[in-house]
């Protein structure tokens, strides 16, 4: 009952309904039965709830209305009817988890209805790749508004603090904005770069050569399915549509001061996003805590496993590895984040063993 | 001399002047002088040259007019004038390294000079990380035009294939639009969404926490310096602003299709990026002959180690590696490329050792 929580307190294990038996929804029921809640589920999918079951995410098929929280894990689409037949149920409170809020928010609009966007996902998508451990420190966006009952969002925050994860309230409409500027936005950006070069399509075996490791890494996310994206898009247009004004107002920007040749202006501009993108890593250790170590390889096999069993052995914790191919031929460069505390160690190590590794700041000044 | 030159032969070693002796300059003149070439360089800062003759990249510092072919490897603004005085000295062919060729070509606009641009890079900067094997694989674009002696052409061609490079011979002003569209406008643009995201300043901390993998990707090269970026968008201006505009436009298309909510127009662009986007790793295998497995593995010291031992042990060459963090918590996918011919005997062997492994196509469909 929202009246009896008491922030910051672990919830006494009650009941929880899960609608959508899904990743989300399964690792939601896995990690409640741990601590000791009982747990309902149902799908539109009768199978996928029966298999839900089987891998122990629930311990019942069906509805609840006695349940103290409902999670709603559907698709974002359904999400309002579900919620709202959720509230009729029974007295609980219900949050949601999909990835855009105020449409949701606005649908539902109830008192006991918070909005949630849990930051967690796994590759292993549907039930089979559900684990306990999914939100575990996790970022989980909640998204009270000033008609949520200070109750249901304390009671819903305490429970997803147990499932593990830390909980970001925002408003429901700077969420959207802010995951358009994040994610919905270079994500169309990242599609919009990669057709204007596949649009050279003659050229497209001339252009492979060209598109060194930046662009690579610009448009990978292009490469994923784009079944999600009409939903996405439907459900956030208006926060997408003014970050891609915005974008096209700031390409302007750009392009004007090409033209000028204003060179302190462009410096100026580069240097801005250096200094915010540098910060970006910075989420589990601060940029002055971390160093970056380049270490230029061959493309063989087993040069991977060599310098990162040579951290092993030194206890040197590898924050972050990619390798890029800074050029065509069969060379690449290792770039791993390091505490900073580790790095020269692991920089001799990594001389000794025949390597030319380098420490630089985030960001790449040597260092 | 260009009339004695034969397609596709190894020409006998010669003499050869190198301007500028960093990088670039340095690896030409050792790869040169293991190949028995007589190498003399110079460069606007003697110590500089000095340096290059002490790391064995030259057997003089100075001038050479009997020289068969100069390399002016100074940054892009020097070049006309060192590729005219390098012409005037002797008979001989010259070429340069410019990573924009129109502005130089028209520049020199000279028979026996032949422009180009080494795709090969090191984050070793200066002639301290000069190498014999730096273009060994490389691409080097050579950008003849209609003014071009072939005999001058054939020259540079030979010696550039010598070097261990690729050369791909395409028109200055085609090279100059297609490094615009996979170089230049990406940087642009990653560095403008970066600026997005940091003006919400108040923020901050919250978009750093909503920061997925996609939005790290897109924007790690807006954290380079950007001291190269206003010569680069004099340079190669013309190029960069009819990319740019581009952009805006293709971006306005988008806007109008999100705002219309145009589902199939959204899927369709998005299709046709990642089927191009699909095809981009195929740099030395062909997309059907590589697959990517992702590994979900928590973020502690010696779990990249034991990934890459194991591949080691069943003789798995890794191509590709990166570590995704999909979760704010301590959580990663490592994503890697193999050859397709082995990825099911390593994802066994990942299975035997406790990690959940799974095989997918380039872009990520299961298989």
């Amino acid at each position: 009952m929202p009246s009896d929580v008491v922030l910051g307190q672990r919830p006494e294990p009650g009941r929880v309904v899960v609608v959508g038996t899904g990743l989300i929804g399964g690792s939601i029921g896995m990690r409640l039965r741990q601590l000791g809640w009982h747990v309902t589920g149902r799908d539109a999918d009768p199978a996928r709830a029966e298999r839900a079951r089987e891998l122990g995410a629930l311990d019942a098929v069906g509805h609840d209305g006695n349940a103290d929280i409902t999670f709603v894990a559907t698709p974002t689409r359904s999400v309002p009817t579900e919620a709202r037949a959720a509230l009729a149920e029974g007295p609980g409170v219900v949050t949601d988890v999909g990835s855009v809020k105020a449409a949701v928010v606005d649908g539902v609009a109830h008192p006991r209805f918070v909005g949630g966007h849990p930051m967690a996902g796994s590759e292993q998508e549907g039930v089979d790749g559900a684990t306990p451990e999914l939100f575990e420190g996790a970022t989980w966006v909640l998204t009270p508004t000033s008609g949520t009952d200070a109750g249901a969002f304390a009671q819903v925050r305490q429970v997803v603090t147990a499932l593990g994860a830390e909980v970001l309230a925002i408003p429901p409409d700077r969420h959207d904005n802010l995951v358009a500027v994040v994610s919905h936005v270079p994500h169309l950006t990242a599609a919009t770069l990669m057709r204007l070069a596949a649009g050279r399509s003659e050229e497209h075996r001339v252009l492979l050569r060209l598109a060194a490791g930046g662009f690579r890494d610009m448009t990978r996310i292009a490469s994923g399915h784009p079944g999600i994206w009409p939903d996405i898009c439907d459900d956030n247009r208006d926060a997408i549509i003014d970050v891609l004004d915005e974008l096209i107002d700031a390409l302007h920007e750009v392009r004007q001061v090409v033209a000028k040749g204003d060179r302190d202006g462009l410096v100026g501009a580069l240097e801005q996003a250096r200094a915010a993108r540098v910060n970006l890593p910075a989420r589990f250790n601060t940029p002055a805590n971390l160093r970056e170590i380049r270490v230029p390889v061959p493309d063989r096999t087993g040069v991977v496993a060599e310098v990162a069993t040579l951290a092993t052995e030194i206890d040197v914790s590898i924050v972050d590895l990619e390798i890029v191919h800074s050029t065509e031929g069969d060379q690449g460069v290792m770039v791993m984040l390091v505490a900073s505390s580790s790095a020269e160690a692991f920089r001799r190590a990594l001389l000794g063993s025949g390597y030319r590794a380098s420490v630089h700041a985030l960001g790449g000044e040597p260092r």
